[in-house]
């Protein structure tokens, strides 16, 4: 799997026109570079360099200590160890391939990209101080963005294998929900499923599921709490697997009868319809080479137009390794988000689509669907919830 | 446990003239700033910047999704949140403070304190523009130094208490092992014992414990293998626990005896009791004050004058909330460990003693002792190990 990116990313490498791809890391356990695990699947103690060109060479440059198990990767045909000094082996290597490009693990706008420390940046200019190198550093975003982005038949495979779980996990804690317990006690019974099934969550413990019912809850983010599920809340669950190394990450919303109702309060109904009216709008709008923001302000706008306050974050991200897997997102033009709600979309990138809402005196009506960028359009991952639940 | 080392950070903060201690994340599941454990217990996912000063404020601005569960730490008086940008929020804080001093979480030496990617910092400078506060910036380094190395009476405590589990982990499996058995037997019957304990291993599973039987093994750092313990092995392992977040990182070595033998080979003894005057050698000459490099270079300088080759890694490092936990340590002064070496030994700091050798045919001889440094030189945590374990 490892091997089939590292592969990908030598075709990268050429379309972008980059002679070297240079990924400095140390103390990986510490202080973890998002980008080991699509080149290197294990951890390192000591200064290392993971180095891949556009002729297809692997080179890993590291410390005596850490070169069995970089071995035991397969991922690199040369691997050059050092005891004392690592600018020495790094400084003959540059020498020996001369890249003209060498981009390099940073970047100030996708984080999964930005592993280089300010620390060891400035390492790496005392490293090539008077050498000519440090003027052909680039920013390697655009390689983990593509790499990370364009899902192969393999990785896709693995996103629906995660996503068919985490629907079937959906569909036992609906039977097993009911007005009384708490957040926690639904968290709990998660849980229990996911380590059953013998595969991670996706995202931290804490807050993966993330269960919020009734009105003035805490927000996306926040860890399940006491609160007490009764009739008459909108309860929502944010909630992904880690299986075979990749993830899923889907939403879904029950409302829970009052005694004497058979259907939820028109207000809800229409709350919910407004979300999945705003996901299908965005669905539809999906092609490639457009922005990520321009997807954003369909549903945004549509929300908006309805009478509701805009979601206070971005509509999707990209999926796969991580929840977060690739920089472009379907998000709005904020100062935060950087340069990536104007990345164009991609062939083969996983997004979600994840608008909400909230529902004055019920709860937030959300749903989190997963799509696949095509040739023309996308596909629908997931399969979408299209009527809020009923218990 | 983290109020008290906040606490601490205001008088660090003091002594050291630092106005403002600036520690600024974003998205910490993908990208860990190590510091993280110590002044928040908790991740997040917008930019986010945490805020202590000299005069004893905590001031945290943080994403809107984010608040609760930064409120929830009770670790910050002044919790400001913001929606889609992070920059107005923070140029309005450091307007209102105006610190002189602003030390921030970069540092090129100490990968513990050397949290903020090169991208942050950049962002960083965009965002402090024309402001004159970019001209204000410090690394952050000798604050978590400091606040890291000097535990405090319920760190030690907490240490002891992991010391003392690991170190009866250690008398269990030495009554368990026996030639015939692999490494990964050996490994995972000590972490059956870890999780019957319910408690962590100091690292990561792959190689804590890890177990190294015979001559030509991997050397540390590789994970435990299929190799047979034979007779006439020696066999070590380095393993330690974290309990209650603190860590032990302890090694023991046995010798494995042939038909006949009541004790081990003269060479392996020789081998071991040079380890063993090495790290008493070592503990003895510790003082505060002192330079880590000085304590590395007794030992080192005396297992060459055994006739040995040194070992390639330093002869000890910090231990606490992380296995490594403080930037000051026992190694030598090679271009690989920056300035480490360097800095003075201080009253509170734990450090692992651990140094190695090859006894050819037979095995690797090491301990890993722990100490913490008193006024006057420092005391054992750890029972240490003075003659080889035979089974």
């Amino acid at each position: 799997m490892l091997y089939e990116k590292v592969k990908q990313a030598v075709g990268i490498l050429n379309e972008l026109n980059i002679d070297m791809w240079l990924t400095f890391v140390r103390e990986s356990e510490a202080s973890y570079d998002p980008c080991l695990n699509l080149i290197l699947g294990t951890n390192i103690t000591w200064q290392s360099a993971f180095i891949i060109t556009r002729c297809g060479k692997t080179i890993a440059i590291v410390g005596s200590l850490d070169y069995e198990r970089v071995r035991l990767t397969s991922l690199y045909d040369d691997i050059r160890k050092y005891v004392s000094s690592f600018k020495e082996e790094f400084l003959r290597t540059l020498n020996e391939l001369n890249p003209k490009i060498i981009a390099i693990n940073t970047s100030k706008n996708d984080y999964m990209s930005d592993g280089l420390t300010h620390g060891m940046y400035e390492l790496l200019l005392d490293f090539t101080d008077g050498t000519g190198f440090k003027q052909r550093f680039i920013s390697s975003e655009k390689i983990i963005s593509a790499l990370r982005g364009r899902k192969t038949a393999t990785e896709i495979a693995r996103i629906k294998a995660s996503i068919q779980l985490t629907e079937d996990i959906y569909r036992q804690v609906s039977d097993y929900m009911k007005p009384g317990q708490t957040e926690l006690e639904i968290a709990n019974f998660i849980l229990k499923k996911v380590s059953s099934y013998d595969v991670e969550t996706a995202w931290e413990q804490n807050s993966c599921p993330a269960v919020f019912t009734g009105p003035d809850t805490a927000g996306a983010h926040a860890d399940p709490t006491e609160r007490i599920i009764q009739k008459g809340h909108v309860l929502n669950i944010d909630f992904g697997v880690k299986k075979d190394d990749y993830c899923s990450d889907i939403q879904r919303t029950w409302y829970f009868l009052r005694d004497g109702e058979t259907a939820a309060p028109a207000e809800v109904i229409r709350g919910f319809t407004t979300i999945i009216k705003s996901v299908q709008m965005a669905k539809d709008a999906i092609r490639p080479g457009m922005k990520g923001w321009e997807i954003d302000k369909i549903a945004r706008d549509y929300i908006v137009s309805k009478g509701y306050p805009e979601y206070p974050h971005g509509l999707g991200h990209q999926v796969g390794r991580s929840p977060h897997d690739g920089a472009g997102m379907l998000g709005p033009r904020w100062d935060r988000y950087g340069n990536v709600p104007y990345l164009p979309i991609e062939v083969g990138q996983v997004y979600t689509i994840e608008p909400r809402l909230p529902i004055d005196g019920y709860g937030v009506a959300t749903v989190e669907e997963m799509i696949v960028v095509t040739e023309n359009g996308c596909e629908w991952l997931s399969h979408p919830q299209k009527e809020i639940y009923l218990i």
